[in-house]
């Protein structure tokens, strides 16, 4: 662990991710340096604070990549095969898909990354130090990922408040079509009918209440990021809508055919889970703590974690201890406590063996 | 005019809207009677400051129905055919859906009513006197309305605070099909197909971040009234949900093949009308007053509010000002100034010939 004044991080990109990653950073006592291919941008990520230093730094031990989708996997991949930079930099990226950009990256000391903030504002003026703070941000380690990289990476996250989920690339990429890209795409599609209608009834807007407004507020954002998002997680967002379009056309029909039980029980089904949604950052009343002796080899992380995802349970924290012999780690899961019996037992069947206790 | 000691109105029906109209009618000096069928809701109204007493009032002059809306034509009409009531009792009501209701009430002193406030939360626990200033609220004279007995009921509204909108029962309901019914019916679709996945991705509830939140508020409210609204509005709903679909299918079908440019077009298009959403009340820059001699029969106020609708001039606010001679009456219009021209001339060409001036 290098000392509190040492740490150097590096961010390329600075947009509103990039710029608020570089604010909470220097809140926390690093020393950011970094660049934008819009250089006037950087400039500016300098002036407010962002930025220490426009440029790069061979010192710094962690590189957020915060550029445009598509340019992320060359970038990552310049800053891990420079051999003039410390051989235990560990790289991560900000965008919302993760599949293809870990498999053309590809590297042990590559982490992808998808903090879920901040989307429908764009730019350096929306940067904000709070940002992450109690927003989720998915990790998405592979079988090939750096134990160790992924821990000083999982500390940094967490230290800037943010709830780290730690997900399979695939996982991650399936999850947001549902949570966030067809939601997307429909909130869109709806501000599109109503506005072909406003054409024609110049009331309809005024009709628009919160309800309504609630609901599109997504669609306000920058469109800009989408066509990379849908082309490189297509497959997940057709499958999803297919699902969403499908249950649709049967809600339609329920209307159509004047199916007053089905309604009632397709909207009682919605409004319990709903309510159950939790609130953000919320954790269950229970957790339990395991604790894995676990070799400190590749595959072990995400092994895991599939596992747990696998059985179903929510890991609410996660993290590594070493012990004296190097060949040696501790896996520190922290699970809710209704999961830790099952997911001990599942550990046990893989020559795992774990201690297992009750958090207050 | 009666004074402000003597106004008298009846609520019939203390739920959330009926308990919230108690509140703010009494905060204005109104002496409000009414009754629930729930006859401890009643009681409680009463505790609760939202009625002055449980019980009729024969003298009241203004009457709203916040029962269930399969109760409300049944009630409304009681009360209009009610021989020992005041003769220019004006009663309203506060439902979803409009036309079914005022087909079937069919009476000069009924106007369907629709206060768009309020439909996430159910109950007098909820009820709040504030819960009308700046939501629009719908007024459905037809052509047999009263003219007078709709202006009673429009500054009754108007001095809740609401912003009144003036729409044909048919309209109103073709228009909040587009804006609030199939949108709810969405956003509890979305909810169940996130609610499917997560029995088998426990992450998938931590992924749902702000965005996912805000579409799906609206699917937390209580399901008990939505088969009625779906019944009652089922051709307006069906009509706007198969437009819908078709768009969301087209959406499906750019991310499927690709077309980022469609994908582009669309989310840009989008985006431009989201951030064009008027905010809650607001109004242009610049207002134009039309004052137009009419007969004081029943029709002209349809008849010429239907006319603005067509040509789509938004009435910012409606009036009658009464003349000495009982049989001529001044309507006020108040419209967007860019629409005064051609409302002036349609009007023109129908025997309605108004004087014009622009508002500061």
């Amino acid at each position: 662990m290098t000392s509190r004044s040492e740490r150097r991080a590096l961010v390329v990109g600075t947009g509103l991710i990039g710029g608020s990653l570089g604010l909470a950073l220097r809140a926390q006592g690093w020393r950011v340096s970094g660049w934008d291919l819009d250089e006037t941008r950087a400039k500016a990520a300098v002036e407010r604070g962002v930025l220490d230093a426009v440029g790069d730094d061979l010192g710094a031990d962690v590189a957020f990549v915060a550029t445009p989708v598509s340019t992320v996997a060359a970038v990552a991949r310049r800053l891990l095969d420079d051999p003039g930079r410390r051989p235990d930099l560990v790289v991560t990226d900000v965008g919302g898909v993760k599949a293809p950009v870990v498999a053309v990256v590809d590297h042990p000391r590559f982490v992808g990354g998808h903090p879920m903030a901040g989307s429908e504002q764009l730019g350096l003026d929306g940067a904000d130090p709070g940002l992450f703070a109690g927003a989720a941000w998915v990790l998405t380690p592979t079988p090939t990922t750096d134990l160790a990289a992924f821990e000083r990476l999982r500390t940094v996250v967490t230290a800037l408040g943010a709830d780290v989920v730690v997900l399979p690339p695939e996982d991650h990429d399936r999850l947001v079509a549902v949570v966030s890209h067809v939601p997307h795409l429909v909130a869109a599609t709806l501000v599109n009918a109503a506005a072909d209608d406003a054409v024609h009834d110049a009331a309809l807007l005024r009709l628009a209440a919160g309800g309504f407004r609630d609901m599109t507020r997504v669609a306000a954002g920058h469109p800009g990021i989408w066509p990379d998002v849908c082309t490189d997680n297509a497959d997940a967002i057709v499958a999803a809508f297919d699902r969403v379009l499908a249950e649709l056309g049967a809600m339609r029909d329920r209307v159509a055919t004047g199916d007053r039980e089905g309604l009632l029980g397709a909207l009682r089904r919605a409004s319990a889970a709903r309510r159950q949604l939790p609130a953000r950052g919320a954790r269950p009343a229970r957790l339990t703590e395991l604790r894995i002796p676990v070799p400190d080899r590749q595959g072990v992380l995400a092994e895991i974690t599939s596992l747990a995802g696998t059985l179903g349970a929510n890991i609410y924290d996660i993290g590594i201890a070493h012990s004296a012999e190097a060949a040696q780690g501790i896996l520190l899961l922290v699970v809710d406590a209704g999961d830790a019996g099952g997911l001990r037992d599942a550990l046990a069947d893989r020559g795992y063996h774990c201690t297992v206790q009750e958090l207050s």
